[in-house]
């Protein structure tokens, strides 16, 4: 089950990223918008997710943005407004981190009752080296005034007719973060178009949306920003709520870090292995701005568990890769399990809750596989 | 949420058995033959279930037998034949034994998918105190030969037209363990018709199937009998199998000793509770041949488990009642959970395995209560 050599040079190398883009690999959900879902057998060839393996998510016409002309704006409650452009981005410290990224809505399609939205399955999670400046060292050059709380970002794309504009902004001690990034590379490369080039904010351990692509401007304001995005989307209750039930929207909440959640990449549901057979159980655990401490794996339906593996490959925000070698002594139809934990003595839940959205949605993950005789 | 004086006196003491009988009482699977749930707002009401509350599972049309001429015959593979009138068999040394009966198809009506048979939901399951003679001492007596390995028993319900008569067999071991009981007493009374008048095998632990009703004959037999309710019914697959697959007979084997499981009977699933308000979290859990040693409960959709007490009240074959006492702090619609332990080291699977005919189903149980501001 181990990545061979020849693997290794299609997948591993950006070789197939030459002659096909991200949608010839990917699971279109939607084609314009591009929303691209990344098939777990493509997650499982690596740690890091090859750029054209990593899933899309886009709500607006996807920009053309030219670096020659490109300026990033930081305004509103700073002492020295700036515009910066690539340049003058890049002779600030620049600093790297492998960061997992996964849309709030990542599992949508298993909520129950249904509920609208791109019907993601497990795949729209990728991780990523991001490669930029911190985002507080640009703000510490503007000033943030006293009154500067949260910090509003406007990427370059356009809203066609009426639809809103994708503007979002976060809490000023997460930009302030000293890991919260302006990228200008993942993975080595310039950042695809489809990903944000030329700059991505980068907000570690939240769900992605957080992570604003074609970054163009940034405001220090008072308040949270008030548009749709903020004010309707990205939000989920602040207590269990009935499923399909409606819910006032003054017990909504915005969704920030992500939770912990596991899954497996191989085998691949409905598997068929053979008696006697080894079976590496295999997938990736994240937790957010948590750190994951143990995955479990169950064969009997939950009954037991048993501790995986985890790869030595780590970052403060990148998923971990999880193994367990099992050997099915007796054929049968088996639902295999997993459930991570993490460092904030979190676990992944037996049963789903429900939000109207089908946000955060990290129940125990299971696999069927069927041993043959 | 404990129970008053007035209702022990109505539930507790038999009062409503004097003006009404099961069917008052129950919910009607099949009229006839008569199967009959008990809800678990009445199972909640005792320890020890009253004799108008415990289920009844037929087969056949409710035999009539006249005490005075009932007839115990004991034959096949025995030294000495014996016809034991009530009057003999009461001569033997009289034993009694709290046993919790659970039909194995219990739950059947949460396959999936779903399967045929009786529909049962939580309630196929009670618990009564049984007196009678160890059948080890009634086969003593007849002198078992040493090809005998198997006790087969008929009971006086006889099928109409083509049906199947109701005959199963038990193997030597079980039947010379000395739990086993020929009982003609349920909760100090006499058996009630629809539970075996005059006389009940009650073979503890097992599935309720194992313990036949109206019992007439007992025949000592080299094999294992092989007639439909042992070759086709109350049989599981040997592995698991695909949920709606086929299983080949050869890979079905008897269901005999009962699962670990747990139910709750208070709240009832749906039911609504103030904020700040102390609810006790209440139920039983059972494991057949083995004890239950500890129960916990969720309250958070199975990320974290509370230990709940368990009541004094104990026999080695009956439930254990358990109880939490939750102070909801926070409105919300949530899902209780209850998981139970025995000392097999047997726990309550998360999710259900499948089998063609619905038995066994012993998943972690879960009600939904809301907590109203």
């Amino acid at each position: 089950m181990s990545l061979g050599r020849r693997e290794f040079l299609l997948y591993g190398s950006g070789f197939l990223f030459q002659f096909g883009g991200a949608r010839d690999n990917l699971i279109v959900r939607s084609d314009s918008p591009a929303d691209l879902e990344t098939p777990v057998s493509l997650l499982d060839t690596a740690w890091i997710t090859p750029n054209n393996f990593h899933f899309v998510r886009t709500h607006l016409p996807t920009p053309r943005v030219d670096s020659s002309t490109f300026n990033l704006a930081v305004e509103g409650e700073v002492n020295r407004p700036l515009t910066l452009t690539l340049s003058d981005l890049r002779a600030f410290r620049e600093t790297s981190h492998v960061v997992t990224l996964e849309c709030a809505g990542n599992g949508r399609v298993y909520s129950d009752p249904p509920v609208p939205g791109l019907q993601w399955e497990k795949g729209a999670v990728g991780t990523a080296r991001w490669t930029g400046v911190p985002l507080r060292d640009v703000l510490n050059r503007a000033g943030i005034k006293p009154v500067g709380k949260h910090v509003v970002m406007n990427g370059a794309d356009v809203p066609p007719g009426s639809t809103p504009d994708f503007v979002r902004s976060i809490p000023i001690a997460k930009a302030m973060h000293p890991d919260t990034l302006l990228a200008y590379r993942m993975n080595g490369e310039e950042i695809p178009l489809e990903h944000g080039y030329p700059v991505r904010l980068i907000v570690p351990g939240w769900e992605a949306a957080a992570s604003t692509k074609w970054l163009v401007n940034i405001r220090v304001s008072e308040n949270e920003f008030d548009g749709h995005f903020m004010r309707n989307a990205y939000r989920i209750p602040n207590r269990y709520v009935s499923p399909g039930s409606a819910v006032d929207p003054a017990d909504m909440v915005p969704y920030t870090a992500i939770d912990v959640k596991s899954i497996f990449t191989s085998p691949l549901d409905g598997a068929a292995v053979r008696t006697g057979a080894s079976v590496e159980l295999r997938g990736f655990a994240w937790a957010g701005e948590a750190d994951v401490t143990r995955v479990d794996v169950s064969v009997d339906f939950g009954r037991t568990w048993l501790t995986a593996a985890l790869d030595a490959d780590r970052a403060r925000y990148a998923w971990r890769r999880f193994r367990y070698t099992w050997r099915p002594s007796r054929r049968g139809s088996y639902v295999v399990l997993s459930r991570a934990t993490d460092s904030q003595g979190r676990t992944q839940p037996t049963l789903p809750s429900w939000n109207p959205a089908g946000y955060v949605y990290n129940v125990i993950d299971k696999v069927r596989i069927n041993v043959e005789g």
